[in-house]
């Protein structure tokens, strides 16, 4: 395999790992045996347990990121394209990869990883507040609601988990939908 | 000391610890040192380690669900009883009690511990509900409603702590609750 190859195996690796055990209990000899990479490139790659860490923690939170520009910088109105990030397909009961971050104390103990996940939950908020204004809602109230959508991803998936019910996650998401879009037939709104 | 306070200090020493740290990574000797209870009065009152996580856990869902039912219960319209649970100040930073126990792996993976947390999502999801409906929502809507009113709690406890900034959850609040009552001047909806 080429040298790019082994980087980008070993990264994947630790993004697997960090999601499904966290980042304190994800050893280097575990990354190496789900890779299939081998030590030296390890070595070669990330000379630290923490270099790997940030690079794994980056990966995600850019991954992340780009799912959440996929939709909300895609055509139609604001409500639209919040709907789309609200409503789209998630793994509701493995968690969020960067949401779980939040609860794993080596990460938030850590300033580089804590920094990461705290640049991607600003940049969520920013980009889907910008999306709000743009349909004309004032800038407080815009970021408010920003706060809000986010807010109930996470939720989702604390609620699905929670209730070992991947429904949950979606009827969250089908309530708040319904708050910002409410349709020409709400009994509630007459 | 009493028997019943030295009971009612192991309870609340382990439940402060749990917050603090997690189950996991909490001994019978730590739960012990807080307490300032002595070693025979725990294994009286709580023979294996288990007994007095289960009794801690208990004691913490069952403090969640009395706080909600004074807000959700008290006078008012749904959604001026909604507003206040939603409002309620809550420690942003330090996280949810209950919620943390979510991601907590010594928890989730316990059947007893499990059951506890689910029966507490479950109940708040239930009143909220039933507030929702007595306001007139029809039973789907309000279920949706109130999945979404848990989550944006839930989520707003993950933002502020990801962000390191207490007025994430209620900036989270704020975009709901304009949602659920838009009041007299929302440009947005001209």
């Amino acid at each position: 395999m080429t040298t790019t190859d082994a980087r980008e195996r070993l990264v994947a690796a630790a993004q697997e790992l960090f999601w499904a055990q966290g980042v304190g209990a994800t050893s280097p000899r575990q990354v190496l045996a789900v890779s299939g990479v081998g030590q030296g490139s390890l070595y070669h790659h990330f000379p630290t347990k923490h270099d790997l860490a940030a690079a794994a923690v980056h990966a995600t939170t850019a991954a992340g990121l780009d799912a959440a520009h996929r939709d909300l910088d895609a055509s139609g109105s604001a409500v639209e394209r919040l709907v789309r990030y609200l409503e789209r397909p998630r793994p509701a009961l493995a968690g969020c990869k960067v949401g779980r971050l939040v609860s794993d104390q080596a990460v938030m103990d850590d300033d580089v990883l804590a920094a990461e996940v705290r640049a991607y939950f600003r940049g969520l908020v920013d980009l889907a507040a910008a999306v709000l204004t743009e349909d004309g809602l004032p800038d407080d109230a815009a970021r408010d609601r920003a706060h809000a959508a986010v807010a109930i991803v996470q939720g989702g998936y604390v609620l699905a988990r929670a209730l070992d019910d991947p429904d949950a996650m979606t009827a969250a998401a089908r309530g708040f939908v319904a708050l910002l879009d409410p349709g020409p037939t709400t009994p509630e709104d007459a």
